[in-house]
């Protein structure tokens, strides 16, 4: 016997059609003779819709309100999902956090899950019941509700298979696993069948949907192995795992790319020790995120020419900061909106050399000009014109043999 | 230092601007150095939404989950409303039943507020905070969320107001008070300034939709003096309270009116001793209310009519049961439809000979016919003809200076 943690995101549960439907698919889980666990977002929707209320009220509404407010969302969703199971004849009951209770530390809106209280829950599964657990939230020490930030219904999920010592955890969710690369951008992408939690993060953080990189760091630390499936479409879903020794020929795992990336570049800055730092400590500061970073050599040993890449949101706040900056020097600043990042990712590479040669050159067979470059141990990424990033991600899609 | 206990409906808090007009209302008594402990029911139009979708998943939706559904909606406007008075300066908060704890005990959507634990709210009183309480509901000992039935929100403010001994209980809804009769009747109609519990009583179980009968029966077991206010006009409301020595000369406090009230009679019922139980049980067992019920005398000692009056709604059914009823004989049945119970109301009459009197004498001037009459200690009802309503309102609100 089996015990299961299957969490069901906010389209899964986004009607009452839908909440049917996942009823029926908890049930084939329960028909196999497993132990199930379920923890439910709040149906879609639902939250904005209350976050919206909260900001006619007051444009800083009080956080610890805030969390109570939102958290009703998830309640509504598991109360109907278990009063549904029950309809349909199984013996099942909403858990709210409280309940349980989930213990989280740190602030109102960004708490961590520290502990989950699973000795009712284990009488409970024992007896055959099927738990419906509100995701996203849990208590703090005052006994107030804390919700552990958007998408942290996956963390629910996470630390209960860890708690309870599940067998699985299966994420439903609205797309049916993790392609190769965005298939909007390239029909020819292909479902991953296992991918492993750092290519998983690098994915990500570089725009695949699927899962909040926080939630696969979870799952890496407390090694839980994640299925991500589709509850609108019975198919095979994605399994995200650990390295192990078994792991496959593949090198290359998957390609993505971003949009609305601007790249800067600072011409004739004065060269001196320090000078990086100066540039970038403003933008930290106002909490612009930087990401590709090239400082070209110094001829003369005077003056630099730095490149970095930003969100093009933030090109008008970059460049008064820049200008502002009384610690630098520089003879003029110029912006380029029309760039996008095209990276190939995969914990292959560690062993395999040659890649970023392959990837240059598939490039190259495509006239595409590659404008920044950067690289980890297990993800090359280089900047390029926008207009091209549908022709790069094919024709690298064909030379790591995706297709 | 006064304790008050406010407590605002579901039109009080229907929107984003009644919560914010609510908020400034509280923040009135605490300007007036007040220890205030405020009780919300939830937005209006939000409960029936959630009742809707329960029904759409299940016709017998299991209870437990319906109360830890239905909850929800005080929580969403007890975490707004709070939020809203920490953005206009106070120290406020939400607490939830489970949090306090309200204890209940009874059924699941039937349960009853048993005890309230007040020890940490009353030390966030002293410390000058407004804690914000959800209003129709608790915690059973199994640690669910219970509900305590619909309007079960003054219910929660009048066990609060016992619990932490608060000086005055104030029900803010979208009447002003309680009226001599219904305005829309007789605009000549008066607000009432104090009316008696038992008066209160009887005034709400004949259709004055203030105060639900339960809610009342509450405040006079407690003793809690409840104000009845508007928070839509800033007006002085109703004092409902117990009566006491300085009770006013006025023997009359209002008059009521049904309507959709059906009259029956069964005639030449074979007269036989208990021939009124075998009438009327089938009735009881299909839930059919019987209000007045007038036997004429037997002539003959063998035949008797029966008249009664039910709700208009159940006369197929109530036809239906008394045909089909093999324990009793009869000649025919025949049925009014137009027909509407008037009553006066007042502790008054105990002490005052001669009101009932006056009363169908007044209907007599203006040449109304009596169909039936039923009276207890503080009402006397008659059954007349529905086209006389609104003339015998106003005959008896000149008759008894209610003007």
């Amino acid at each position: 016997m089996k015990t299961i943690v299957l969490k069901f995101g906010g389209t899964s549960v986004g009607s009452i059609e839908r909440i049917k439907k996942v009823a029926d698919i908890i049930s084939s889980y329960k028909k196999k003779k497993n132990k199930v666990v379920v923890i439910s977002s709040a149906m879609s929707g639902v939250t904005n819709d209350l976050i919206r209320k909260s900001e006619l009220l007051s444009n800083y509404f009080d956080k610890a309100e805030y969390d109570t407010l939102l958290s009703t969302g998830e309640q509504v969703a598991c109360a109907l999902l278990a009063g549904r199971l029950v309809h349909i004849g199984y013996n099942a009951r909403s858990w709210l956090s409280w309940q349980l209770p989930i213990i989280t530390e740190g602030p109102h809106s960004g708490a961590r899950i520290n502990r989950v209280v699973v000795k009712d829950l284990s009488k409970y599964l024992k007896s055959g019941g099927i738990p419906v657990i509100t995701g996203f939230q849990g208590i703090n020490e005052k006994m107030r509700i804390t919700t552990i930030g958007r998408s942290g219904s996956d963390a629910t999920a996470i630390m209960l298979a860890k708690f309870i010592k599940a067998d699985e955890c299966i994420i439903y969710t609205d797309v049916d696993g993790v392609y190769t690369t965005d298939p909007r951008q390239y029909n020819q992408a292909k479902k991953i069948k296992k991918i492993f939690y750092d290519e998983m993060l690098e994915m990500a953080s570089l725009g695949s949907k699927v899962m909040q990189p926080t939630s696969v760091q979870d799952a890496k630390l407390n090694k839980i192995d994640i299925k991500v499936k589709s509850s609108f479409v019975n198919k095979s879903g994605t399994l995200i795992t650990g390295l192990k020794k078994d792991f496959s020929d593949q090198i290359i795992t998957g390609i993505s790319s971003t949009k609305n990336d601007a790249k800067i570049t600072i011409v004739g800055v004065k060269d001196k020790p320090g000078v990086a730092a100066s540039v970038f400590k403003p933008l930290s500061d106002n909490l612009i995120n930087v990401d590709m970073i090239v400082q070209n050599i110094s001829l003369n040993g005077k003056e630099t020419d730095l490149t970095f890449t930003i969100k093009s949101s933030d090109i008008i706040k970059t460049e008064k900061l820049i200008r502002q900056n009384k610690k630098i020097s520089f003879k003029k600043i110029s912006f380029d909106k029309n760039v996008s990042k095209v990276s190939i990712i995969g914990v292959g590479m560690i062993t395999t050399p040659g890649i970023s040669y392959r990837m240059f050159q598939a490039l190259a067979s495509k006239k595409i000009n590659i404008l920044v470059i950067s690289t980890s141990e297990i993800k090359i990424s280089v900047l390029i014109s926008s207009k091209h990033t549908k022709k790069a991600i094919s024709v690298l899609h064909k030379e790591f043999k995706l297709d």
